[in-house]
Formats: C-alpha cells, structure tokens, sequence
C-alpha cells in the first residue's frame, strides 16, 4: 500500500519539487498551500480568512478524511518566507507577525499533526536557515522566526515531546534555494552556491524511507559551492 | 535631571521590584502594564482589546507625551508568562500564541522603543530563559519564545540593527525567582536555589548607571545556590 506524505507549502517552488520526488516513488502525496498543485495525490488549500487555530482544525479534519485511518509516514514544512529590516524599520513590528505566521506557525501545526497523525517511526522535517545560527541584526524578524524552528527541532527530539515512538525531526537549513523566484529576484548572483531543489526534494525522500536519516533533533545545512551540494549535521 | 526608565511589565512582581530600585535612585519611573503601579512616576495601561500594532503606536504617543523630546536612558521588558505541554497537548498551539505574545511581542516593543526613544548608550533589558538554552519538550511553546528572544538579543547587539549608538542589549535568563506566584505555585519547594527579586532589580539598575555592564548581546544567567546569587554571561 502507498505511503502517505503531507507536504505544508507544496505548490511552493521546493514544494512542489518535494511533491514531485515522492511521487515518483509512487507515495500517496497530500498537498497543503493556498493553491492546489495538480501533481500531488490529492490538494488541501488554506483559507487565507481563518485564524490559524481554525485553520489547523479544518486542515485535520480534510486530513482524516484523506487518511481514512491510516497515518502518515512523513510530514514535511517546506512553507516559509524571508524579510529583512532591523528594530528601526517601520514595518520591523509587521514584519515579526508575517514570519511568525509563515515559518512558526507552520512549524507547529506540522508538529502537531506529527504528534496525531504520525506513523510510528516517521519522519517531520522542518524549514529552518543557516543564517539563523547567527546574529541576524539586518533581519531581526526572520532570524527569530528560524531560531524559534531550530529549538522546536531540537526540543521534538527529546523524551516525552508528544511525537510517534522513534519519530524523526530534522530541520533543514538552506542557504540560498535555487528557485524561480530568487533568479527572478537575484538576476546578476552566482547560483553555482545556489542548492538546487530536485537534491533537497531527492534528500527529504530518502530519510522519508528510513534511509541516512540524521540524528532527531539535527540541523542539516545544505552548502552547495561550485555546483555540488553536501551536508552538515549539527544541533541547535 | 531625573534619567527615564520604561519598564514593560511595570507592575509585576519583577517589574515592581525594578521600578522601587530605580525610583530609590531617582530615576523617571515609566510602567507599562495591564494595571497601573502607584509607585511608579507614571504607569501606561495595556488595552486588553488592542492589536500589538495598534498597542504598540498608542504606547508610543502616551510615551512621546511623557518624555518630551527627551530620550529614555534604559528599557526593561520583564514581562513574560510560562506555559507547559508538548506537541500532543491539545492548548499547544493556543500556548503558542500566548508565548509569543508576552515574550516576543513585548520584547520586539521593547526593541523598536529602544531604537526610536533610546538615548545613546542606553540599556535594554528582555527577558530570556535559563532552560530555553537546551530543549524543551515539555515546555515547547515556551522554548520557541524564548529561543526567539535570545536570537534577538544577539541580532540587536550586532551592527546596523536600528538600536542607538553605543547602546547595550542584554537578556536576563533566570531560573526560578523568588515570586510571591512562584511562593503560591510551588509551596513544597526549596527556595534557597531561587532568585531574589531585590537582587535582579539592582542588578539592572547598575548596568543602567553605566557600571558593570555586560557586552552587549550577552545572555546573563542568574544562578542561585544556598540563598547566593551569581551571575554567568554567556553569548547565543
């Protein structure tokens, strides 16, 4: 029987890469963004009215309808976004909200369904960023974000975090992603250092199967120099 | 004149103790809180029924109000709240929400005060947490938050972030302190191992006369044993 994946952000530019390697590999894919990427198995679109409590209630509800008792092998939060700005930009306060909703809440609901809906031994991977292991001062708002998503990491990891008996969690930190938008949005950058999607997607799918997968609790930096893409496990 | 001080979470059982220690020094008091302080120089309400966006630019009128063109010497978040549960708790994204809105949010108030109304070299003080600097299953919403302020801290004190010249951030990151709530919540504890309330309110108030100060973006650990406090500063 197919196993199932829920993709959060899957019709976004790494999600729908992640979407992609899985179903080649013949997984039951379940997409989750705010619109529906017509190559997964099957498109749960977010309603961008509802608080995100509401939200995550209607999600689990479509969820239980898809899974029909079954649980999910993988759960994977590839949503996310990026602002910069420091304590003196006017939009620094709006800024806080927008990546707290993005990459946090996300965060949390993608746990909490690993926490309810999760196989034994699954898989939950997270979005984090290298840039957050650092001072973050010219993007105050992201870098908070991303180092709240590096201690939910670490802190699922431990004994009693309310997920699956020999879950996994792993947060992945890329650099910078090869995706439309940064080439859009970077016309002139060298993308030899960029890491290119099908090789995230491809890595994701691979621990999904219970292959190389990294200590729970790891940080995973994608560092793509000259072309080539290798990993670095750490800890939060 | 009398320097200024605003204190977030100004009639708290800390932040009582932060504006009585400052006043004895005859400082301008400034409390911000759900309830005015009577001892403070001037306490600024909370609205209950407010956005932070909005609280946040009535704050600043009341606050443009008070000083006059002058400019605060120290700001001091102390606000801040706790909360337990792990992923499978079902508050656990209700408690999310709660951690990030007196931890986070009140810090990044305090931040963008700092950058607006600090005067050089001023002092701003949040409110980090000793257990934040490892997992936290049991605890995750709390971790997040104050994860978060922790990277905030470090990201301030870097260049460029918007806060004054010469100014310096700090995160204090107790353990237990010696809290009338604390007292009511954990009668059987040993209290010899918690904080003095006196101790962290003074301890501030040196860093905001200039003297003693830690380098900005330390994370400052206040450690009690058999009824003596020490201080261990450390970076995130």
């Amino acid at each position: 029987m197919a196993k199932h994946v829920l993709i959060l952000g899957g019709n976004g530019a790494l999600g729908k890469a992640v979407v992609d390697s899985f179903a080649r590999h013949k997984w039951n894919t379940l997409s989750l963004d705010l619109t529906a990427n017509e190559r997964a198995s099957r498109s749960f679109l977010l309603r961008p009215g509802a608080n995100w409590v509401e939200q995550a209630g209607l999600l689990e509800t479509e969820l239980r309808g898809a899974l029909q008792q079954q649980k999910l092998a993988a759960i994977v939060n590839v949503a996310g976004g990026w602002a910069g700005g420091n304590a003196a930009d006017p939009d620094f306060l709006a800024n806080c909200d927008l990546m707290w909703r993005q990459s946090v809440q996300s965060s949390v609901i993608a746990a909490q369904l690993a926490a309810r809906h999760g196989a034994p031994g699954s898989l939950l991977v997270l979005s984090g960023a290298a840039s957050a292991r650092q001072p973050t001062p010219f993007m105050l708002a992201y870098g908070m974000a991303k180092a709240a998503v590096h201690q939910l990491t670490a802190s699922l990891a431990g004994p009693e975090s309310g997920l699956p008996p020999n879950a996994t969690v792993v947060a992945l930190l890329p650099s910078t992603l090869d995706t439309p938008g940064n080439r859009a949005g970077m016309p002139q950058a060298d993308t030899s250092s960029w890491t290119p999607l099908p090789f995230v997607a491809d890595l994701v799918h691979t621990w999904a199967e219970g292959k190389e997968r990294p200590q729970s609790g790891s940080l995973v930096s994608l560092v793509t120099q000259s072309g080539a893409t290798r990993i670095e496990v750490s800890r939060s």
